[in-house]
């Protein structure tokens, strides 16, 4: 088997959510992994610093796509939908294809707390990089870094969404829905004023 | 020294970020910070699980009064209002009297990855509990985690702020003003679509 085997990382993420799966996080090998794959441990390494990084490649992936798509993108758009589009085009070249691997993924990470925390991390350097790609196009780092991150909530409120075992439809549009609930949330007092001090 | 003590979570508290401060978080142990307030080691234990919980004890606090403060809110305000209010109780309650003690705390926090990690993670659980009281107001539970987690971005906006050295205005000032940045940008596309699909 050529180490420069194309599609290498797929077989090897395909295997490792396989064996996650089955037996567990924790009760999984690089060995195990390799071997399902009909890869060698050296290929594994060749692609992966450890076990947990199969989980979070494709976090490398997205980060860099949304990127170089906010980088792209016109100054057409108001930054929030800037982003939501950015995210949606992401999205499509990353995550759409993946259902069932990024909900098993999902799965895998809601059971162990430490695999939780790192995808807190990487959802944190995320919304960094975002923000850090606005403020490149001219915004302020403290409205870049808001946009960002409420970005990062429709990102997030969709993909809980499409991971719903009951849920058909393209991550896209669950973006835009996502992108609606979070204006109708945040706008829904608008004119009113929260008591800026006790009286 | 009695271990009921009144203010012996509040010297403890005072003694470890003095010394992680000065000699780092890494470098500091329970003996010295114990020493540091002229209390036991015994007397550290009665109040924290470990070092890094001295770090995390305002953040339970917090979220119990958060919580409290929902719970106890009336129902003439909209759910993001309501949240940014309950936040700017509890953080009258709990924050607004502790600028340096705070600064200083995310400084040691900033300055570490495995604190960073803990206190994305002490962030998330409390978005969860903002949502689950927001739930037993009557919320559904999309609604409700969208709306927390909003409210959790207009704290942490605050936050960030008030630990400037340059910023001298209230922390629930800061919270109405962090709710006016939010509500623009997620606002500032309304009536605009986000494509719904590539064409």
């Amino acid at each position: 088997m050529p180490r420069w085997e194309p599609d290498g990382v797929e077989r090897l993420q395909a295997a490792a959510f396989e064996l996650f799966a089955e037996q567990g996080f924790e009760g999984t090998t690089v060995a195990q992994i390799a071997q399902r794959a009909g890869l060698t441990q050296r290929t594994f390494f060749n692609h992966f610093a450890d076990k947990r990084e199969v989980l979070f490649g494709l976090s490398s992936e997205f980060q860099h796509e949304i990127v170089r798509e906010i980088a792209a993108g016109t100054d057409a758009l108001p930054p929030l939908d800037a982003v939501v589009c950015a995210l949606q085009a992401a999205d499509d070249a990353i995550f759409e294809e993946r259902r069932a691997a990024v909900t098993r993924r999902h799965e895998i990470i809601d059971a162990n707390p430490e695999l939780q925390e790192r995808e807190l991390s990487k959802g944190a350097a995320l919304t960094e990089a975002i923000a850090d790609a606005l403020h490149a196009r001219g915004l302020d780092p403290d409205t870049a870094l808001l946009t960002a991150s409420a970005g990062m909530l429709v990102q997030q409120t969709a993909i809980r969404r499409w991971t719903q075992p009951a849920e058909s439809r393209p991550l896209r549009e669950l973006l835009s829905d996502a992108l609606h609930s979070l204006r109708t949330t945040v706008s829904h007092g608008s004119g009113r004023r929260v008591a800026p001090s006790r009286t």
